[in-house]
């Protein structure tokens, strides 16, 4: 083999992502007590840079835990017992909703879309009409194992119309894609720190609006001890938390908000785009077929051309280049398991990250066998990034 | 302006570099004290992997400091009182191994070449047979300011026929260009740490060949008593050093060559060579002239063209890219400020930094004016990097 020309660790993988130095440095200060004024300042200003992330008014809750303890946390609160819930999936991670509220018994109503499409807002609409008691909706807005967007700015329009609850997956999204909680009238709104947050796993988010705040005093939800969205509200209101927060962590998600807020919002929602763009207009350039009809700008997925073993190209990805990049899952109604690789735009990646993508994705598909012309990638993605 | 694209901070800059996670985190921790047999484990593997990296069975010094400090205690102590130094310089540091032996009132026998040109073999050859007293020989492997290398080994064969001391700046050169110190008869090798050995600024390194070591035994040089290389040699015989050392850099150094040791050295010059190739492919794409007729790989300098403003082009780099590079450099016998900028292929920097590089330099050339198609320098660099 030749000297690799790419030896840095990039995690391109979409979520964990890779963690910037002033992040990192902060998580690495000495501990303070969580139970001070010091943590209580630190804990308010991460909860107000939430709230303009999420763009709302309302309260977005840092909860210990993943993505999933979150959004577990919003669904058990919100549902009314004894009612349905409109569940929308079309990957991994809409049938994890949908698994969730199976452990419980709560009656659903799924709309199960194909692997790679958005789902039909049609179809939201007549499922709403046809079924009065839903009182909670599930929808992914970036599915992040198919690397597709869905509107959800639609779906929330639809869900005003009724008595349900929108309570959205944004774990690739906020932060990434633009998500406008208030504007666009999302009920709930839930991410993980380890996407565009730009910090490592360990802390979830759910931004509620005013009629999830609502919901919650009409209904108990379902029991839970820890993840009673009621308990985190009423701590919220105190500038504080329920269970003892990792506090590392909420140092890190502060000083990462900071960086954003520098950047500019609106900014890393373009540079997501364009960093997408790029990716998917050199994916097209080396002739690879798109994972997603309606592709999320926060991943990219592609399919593997014939005779690409997954393995063996992520392996050679990884040890050729120090790069890891996801491959396919598989799920109840899809499978993209050796058939798919997938490559995170979101967080902190720009475009020179992008480029040893697209470097090493290329150096290896032309070393399995596929025949592009060297540079390919490359000087398409020159063509979107330039000038 | 746009969004930006880049926002990792990039210190492009042919030295200093940046510096690995691995390394900074060494250097993190708590500090030992160097008299103790930790730390004179910590510098004997160190010596070690430098004396491996110098390619030399000799010793090689580990001197606090600036690369400039190991190479004046390198002149002071190894020219003999009374008789000439051949000084050849094409730069800024040339010039600076000349200003030192002026300092000291050393008569020189100068050799001045026109910048961005490689000094001549048959200039060299006539000035030692001309000047029979001539006891060292300064030459600049690759001068940084004008990113120019020269013929080092065809030196070292001229300078090993006569009985004068070859000296050689190795700071750009050592871990970035094949350098055999002893294969070639280099009688002493300097570097500086904040180069290809991806440590900040603060330690200088001096490698003595046998003539070198003999000639310290002859001669006193010039007093110096801090650079003194016969204290720096006597110490090192015990796995020591004469005064306090840097403890938090040599740690660092030792677990920065490890890295080096792990990719392979003959790698680290295959990648510096390919990536200093990329450049100089994309900018001849670009149009821009070569600072060099003779480049180094470790460092790529050009030409502006007319109308773009040093100050303005890399304060615009700098701002909306997140990149360090550099301009160019002024000296008794040329002037490359504000002409040339310079961007770097040393050290922690890899492929994907490289892109970084082209794509911002693309694009504010772009801005401030120069006709380039848009993706020209990528899809060049591409074709280069791929494959």
């Amino acid at each position: 083999m030749s000297a690799p020309l790419l030896f840095k660790n990039r995690v391109m993988t979409p979520g964990p992502t890779d963690v910037p130095p002033e992040v990192l440095l902060e998580m690495a200060k000495p501990i303070i007590h969580h139970r001070t004024k010091e943590f209580q300042g630190i804990f308010q200003e991460l909860s107000e840079g939430l709230s303009r992330l999420f763009r709302t008014s309302g309260p977005v809750l840092s909860i210990a835990g993943s993505g999933t303890t979150a959004f577990e946390a919003a669904q058990t609160s919100l549902v009314k017992p004894g009612t349905k819930a409109l569940t929308i999936a079309g990957g991994k991670f809409g049938e994890r909703w949908q698994d969730i509220y199976e452990t419980y018994g709560v009656e659903q109503v799924q709309i199960n879309v194909e692997w790679g499409k958005a789902v039909d807002l049609g179809a939201v609409e007549a499922a709403l009409n046809e079924h009065s008691d839903i009182s909670v909706i599930t929808v992914v807005h970036s599915e992040t194992s198919t690397a597709t967007a869905s509107d959800v700015k639609g779906i929330a329009e639809l869900a005003s119309k009724t008595d349900a609850i929108l309570i959205v997956d944004g774990i690739t999204a906020v932060g990434a894609l633009p998500v406008e909680m208030d504007a666009w009238g999302i009920d709930a709104l839930v991410t993980g720190s380890q996407k565009s947050m730009m910090l490592p796993p360990g802390l979830g988010f759910v931004g509620l609006g005013e009629r999830a705040i609502a919901r919650l005093g009409e209904t108990d939800g379902i029991a839970n001890y820890n993840l009673d969205l009621r308990k985190w509200l009423k701590s919220h209101a105190n500038k504080d938390v329920p269970f003892t927060p990792p506090v590392g962590l909420v140092r890190g998600q502060n000083v990462a908000l900071k960086i954003v807020e520098r950047v500019g919002l609106e900014n890393v929602w373009a540079r997501t785009a364009k960093l997408a763009e790029a990716t998917r207009v050199a994916f097209g350039a080396m002739g690879l077929k798109p994972a997603s009809e309606s592709p999320s700008d926060s991943v990219t997925g592609a399919y593997y051309p014939d005779g690409v073993s997954d393995g063996a190209f992520r392996a050679a990805v990884r040890d050729n280049h120090g790069m890891a990049i996801a491959g396919g899952q598989v799920g109840r109604n899809g499978d993209f398991k050796g058939k798919v690789f997938r490559v995170n735009h979101m967080g902190y990646v720009d475009a020179g990250d992008t480029l040893a993508s697209l470097l090493a994705i290329e150096t290896e598909l032309i070393a399995a066998g596929v025949e592009i012309e060297a540079g390919t990638a490359l000087a398409a993605a020159g063509g979107v990034l330039c000038g």
